[in-house]
């Protein structure tokens, strides 16, 4: 694999894997007061976008890594609106 | 432009705006308690990969909608290692 390939993989992994620490901090403590409702209302729609154009443009990595953020974004939310 | 183009413009635009209102209320709030460190230090660390990526591959949307949501990624960790 070309060395700048690996690079777009790692970005995408961290960029999708950066959500993780985020749910499993707020489904432990529940503290969502610092985290922004707007956030994760914008950053939903904007995954759920991507991963329509992912399907459409049949792109494999655009589905794979926008489901997988989407999972996270909407646990997210939703404990905000619970907890708030 | 085709409707598909649109919703990968309006993909890209949500999820770089998403990060607008999280960095407003915590720089107003300067309410970090909620937020995961983990998170951002990884966010930060694949937009920057993303950024590289962009420039390598020398493609103008993945460059400026990384450069932007990086912004803003890093104001949100320098005021999380801030006030915590």
């Amino acid at each position: 694999m070309e060395l700048i390939s690996l690079v777009g993989l790692m970005a995408a992994f961290c960029t999708t894997a950066s959500f993780i620490p985020q749910a499993v901090k707020t489904i432990r403590t529940k503290q969502t007061n610092g985290l922004s409702l707007g956030m994760y209302l914008i950053l939903t729609m904007g995954l759920s976008l991507w991963l329509t154009y992912g399907i459409f443009i049949k792109d494999l990595p655009i589905i794979l890594a926008n489901s997988i953020t989407l999972a996270f974004s909407i646990i997210i939310l939703v404990l905000i609106m619970k907890y708030r």
